[in-house]
């Protein structure tokens, strides 16, 4: 199994260095995609934020409206290339990250991720969120956004197929978290966890429950 | 592409063949798709019926209390001979047909399947329903059942990822299709057809518009 993610994973990240030009059309083409980049508005987004898996940078400009400082990371230096492009901040920095392998040089004050939990596989999960408590300082809070639970209930479903304007495919991860069970699982972990369904998304804001005794 | 779909066919029938006795268990784990079993009864099944892509023969029974004659088929034997060993009626056969690469022997008054559609590919759904309609005797119906729309907005998706209980991973072709714009396509190809949803689902009933002058 362990092999198996490792391929899914090296795949995945090919998928997404090749697929950095056809990015952001999901976004173009999505009205309700546009419409929950304003949510960000409404979490708690402070301090230094770090924020995971960039991308383009499509939040990345929202993120730092509201935080002192945005250290937006991703592990295609493709997409990063767009996101420098389209963020014109000097409070925020690029940096290329494979999150899986990597340990926090620093700690902050968000840590926030959209749309990438679905991407994580379920057997890197506990050490996934063990690296975002690493990169968090104390009452530091987690802010993330994914896909709804739609789909949640089918276990076999290990990631997608997609498949690029070349007609090109490529497997990646996608896990749909039910929000009700990924609380339970970050509870096991040691998180404190408020996950909130909005339309066909959620939105959950989490820290190390150890924090909350600090 | 085309080369790229006949890869995923191959893989995705080789995942329904090893998947076989695994394949049951979505329906014992969820009550939903049980409860659909049920929508049959208030459907236009009747006189002589075929089956395509039976699997392992969940519907099948049902469809037999309501017609004349089944014949259900699909393309993995391992599924047929879990689908003959739950059948046990004297007007039900099994054939082993790739319905890719088929022409129909004879005509029927219903043509059923269940969570097929979702699994043909977009460059062969005009191919496939040709075959549907070269299935269906005069006045005779398309009626069909699958996942509803909720991820048919992501073109780029061309696909799951499936993994059996041994860690194997399969492609596996994975189309949601929007009851609406599936009803255009429909009516491009040549047909009538009314499509609901229903719960997460949608159910569907055509026939060649050419059969409403006959």
């Amino acid at each position: 199994m362990a092999v198996n993610d490792d391929a899914l994973l090296t795949e995945q990240m090919a998928y997404y260095r090749a697929r950095a030009p056809e990015y952001d059309r999901v976004y173009a083409e999505r009205e309700d995609l546009r419409e929950l980049l304003t949510v960000v508005d409404d979490l708690p987004i402070a301090g230094d934020v770090l924020e995971l898996a960039c991308g383009t940078g499509q939040w990345t400009g929202a993120l730092a409206a509201r935080a002192h400082s945005v250290t937006a990371v991703d592990a295609s230096p493709e997409v990063l290339g767009i996101a420098r492009a389209r963020t014109a901040s000097a409070d925020v920095r690029f940096e290329r990250v494979d999150v899986f392998n990597w340990q926090p040089p620093r700690r902050y004050d968000t840590v926030f991720f959209a749309f990438w939990l679905s991407h994580v596989p379920p057997s890197r999960l506990s050490g996934f969120w063990n690296t975002v408590a690493a990169a968090l300082a104390p009452h530091g809070r987690a802010v993330f956004i994914d896909e709804g639970p739609a789909a949640a209930a089918r276990e076999d479903v290990a990631g997608e197929v997609r498949r690029l304007e070349d007609g090109s495919e490529y497997r990646i991860v996608k896990v749909f978290h039910d929000p009700e069970q990924l609380t339970g699982e970050l509870t096991e972990l040691g998180w404190s966890a408020d996950i909130r369904t909005r339309e066909e998304f959620f939105v959950g804001i989490a820290e190390p429950r150890s924090a909350t005794f600090a």
